[in-house]
C-alpha cells in the first residue's frame, strides 16, 4: 500500500492522510493499520490528563520542548471529549501549541468525539500507532477530565501523568476521586498560586494511603508549566516511570495487557459493524426495531435471536 | 420468574436484588430484564450532571422532596466512575441522602464501574428499567463531571439538568465545554456565592448563540439547594419540559432514538460476549494472542478471520 510505504519512510503528509483515514474509519484504514501493526511498539506513551483549567496544554508544549532538547522525536495527540459547538478552549489550545508547531519533528493532531460516541478510546489507540510507527520516540496524549474515555486511554498509556491545581476545601476532594488510581506521576501546576503546598500534602497523604506497599509510589511534584518551573524535574521522573517499567518487569506485563485488551476491542468492533449491517441489509432491521418499539418485542431476548441466527450457534462450541 | 413476578406486584426486596442480577450481569438478569421489558416505558427520567463540587447530591435530595409532594414516586441512580479506592466523595452523598432514604416511596441506588470499563451507561439503562416496571414515576439519574459516560447517560434521559456553579475567568468557560449541548435545563447552583449573575449570563449568552432559532431555549435559574431556595422554580421548569416535549411530538422521536441506540448496545454486547467466550473455549485464544503480542499476526487482520470464521460469511448477506 503505498500510503504506507510513505508513511514508513517519514512523509508527513501520509502520515497525516492515514490519521483522516483512520478518523472517518475509511476502507483503507484497517488494510494499512495491518500493515503497520508490526512496525509499532517502540514509541514511550505518555498520557496527560486532569481537569480543565490544570494547564494541561501548556504542561504538554513544555513538556514537548524538553524532549526536544534530549533530541527525541514528538507526537501529541490533543483529545477534546467536548463538541464541536463549544470549540473554544480547544482553539485557544491551537494557537498556544503553535509555538511549538514550527518544529518538524513536533506533529500535533487534535481529536474529537464528533458523533463518534464510545470510540473516542479506540481511534485514539490507532492515532497513537500511527505515529508509534513513522517512528515518534515519544507521544503525549491530553485529555480533559476524569471520565470514563479518560480513565481508558490512560489504560493506552506507559506513563500517565495527572496535572492538578491548587484548590480548596470539599471540591478538590470530590476532584479527584478516579484520577488518583490512574497516575503514575502527579502534578501540582500554577504552583505559585495559594495553597501549593497544601493540595501536594493531600495528594501525597491520599496516595500513601492507596499505594502502600506498592513498588512505585507515585511522586508529587509542583511546576508553574507557563514559565517552564520543574519542567525538568517533570521529564526526569517521567524517564525514571520508565525505567522502574523495564527495571521491574512490568512493562513487559503492561504491554500484553495492553494488546490484548486493544485487540478485543478492535474484534468487537469488527464483528458487531458486520452483525448491524447484516440485519440492515436483510430488510428486517425497522420490522424488528417497529416491534421493539410497539413493545411486542424485547431488546434482550431479540438481540440473543439474531445472535444465534448469524452465528448458528445456541451456546459456544 | 418469580423475581419479576414480584417487582411487578410492588416488592421493593426483589427491585433491589434484580438489581444486584443486572449489576452482576447474572444469568438470571437478561431473562428478567426481557420480561419486565413491556413494563417499562412509562417514568420520566430526568438526568443531573456537572461538575464534581456543584452539589448535584443535595440538588437532587431537594428535587426529591418537591416531587414527593406532588405525591410522584421516585427513583434515584446516582453513577459515580470513581473508583471504590476514592470512595469518600461517594460516601458523603449516602450520608447527606439518608435523610430522604426513610421515605419509603423513594429508591437510592449508587452505581460504580468497579471493573466494567465502558459497560456504565449500559447497566444504568437496565437499572432505569427496573425502576420503571416497579412503577417509579420520576427517575433521577446523578452523574459526576462531563466526560463520555456522563454525555451516554444523559442520551437517556427525557430531561438533563446540567448543574453549575459561579465560577471566575477561563476555568469556568472551559469546564462548560461539551454540557452545554447536553443540557435542557442550567442550574447555577450556590448562588448565594460572589458572581452567581455573572455566570448565569455568560451560560445565557452561549446558549442563546447555541440554541438560535431552536424551540426549546434552555433557560438558566439559580438555585440554592442547601436551603432550598429556587427549587419550586425548578421543579416546574422540569415539568414544562416534559410539556414541551410531549406537545412538539418530541418525545415520540426521541423514544424511538433511544429506543434503537439501547437495542443496538444490547445487540453488541450479546454478539461479542458470544464470540470471544467461543474463541477462549476453543483453545485457540491464547495461541492467537501470542501471535499478535509477538507482532507476528495483526489484531486488524486478524479480528477479521474470527468474524468470518465465526459467521460463514465474507460480507453483509
Amino acid at each position: 500500500m503505498e500510503i504506507v510505504d510513505r508513511l514508513l519512510e517519514g512523509d508527513r503528509r501520509a502520515m497525516a492522510r492515514l490519521m483522516s483515514h483512520v478518523e472517518n474509519s475509511s476502507a483503507h484504514a484497517k488494510e494499512a493499520l495491518a500493515l503497520i501493526y508490526p512496525h509499532t511498539g517502540r514509541a514511550h506513551i505518555i498520557g496527560i490528563t486532569g481537569p480543565p483549567g490544570a494547564g494541561k496544554s501548556t504542561l504538554v508544549e513544555k513538556l514537548a520542548l524538553e524532549y526536544r532538547k534530549l533530541d527525541r522525536k514528538i507526537g501529541i495527540i490533543a483529545v477534546d471529549p467536548s463538541s464541536p459547538f463549544t470549540g473554544g478552549a480547544l482553539l485557544g489550545d491551537r494557537i498556544r501549541m503553535s509555538k511549538i508547531a514550527l518544529d518538524r519533528e513536533i506533529f500535533i493532531r487534535s481529536m474529537g468525539t464528533r458523533g463518534k460516541l464510545g470510540g473516542l478510546a479506540r481511534s485514539t489507540n490507532d492515532i497513537i500507532k500511527v505515529l508509534d510507527a513513522f517512528g515518534k520516540d515519544v507521544i503525549l496524549v491530553e485529555t480533559v477530565g476524569a471520565g470514563q474515555a479518560e480513565v481508558d486511554i490512560a489504560g493506552s498509556a506507559h506513563t500517565t501523568v495527572v496535572v492538578e491545581i491548587p484548590g480548596t476545601g470539599d471540591d478538590i476532594q470530590a476532584s479527584k476521586a478516579g484520577i488518583l488510581e490512574i497516575g503514575d506521576i502527579f502534578v501540582v501546576n500554577k504552583a505559585d498560586r495559594d495553597g501549593a503546598d497544601r493540595t501536594k500534602l493531600e495528594l501525597e497523604t491520599m496516595l500513601e494511603l492507596g499505594f502502600y506497599g506498592r513498588k512505585w509510589k507515585p511522586p508529587v511534584l509542583k511546576t508553574i508549566a507557563r514559565d517552564g518551573s520543574g519542567m525538568v524535574e517533570v521529564t526526569e521522573m517521567i524517564e525514571s516511570h520508565m525505567d522502574y517499567l523495564k527495571s521491574s518487569g512490568n512493562l513487559e506485563v503492561c504491554n500484553r495487557e495492553r494488546i490484548e485488551r486493544e485487540f478485543l476491542e478492535i474484534l468487537r468492533e469488527e464483528v458487531t459493524e458486520f452483525i448491524i449491517e447484516n440485519a440492515k441489509t436483510q430488510g428486517l432491521y425497522l420490522e424488528i426495531l417497529e416491534g421493539i418499539i410497539c413493545k411486542e418485542r424485547d431488546p434482550y431476548s431479540t438481540a440473543r435471536e439474531i445472535r444465534v441466527r448469524v452465528t448458528g450457534q445456541n451456546e459456544p462450541e
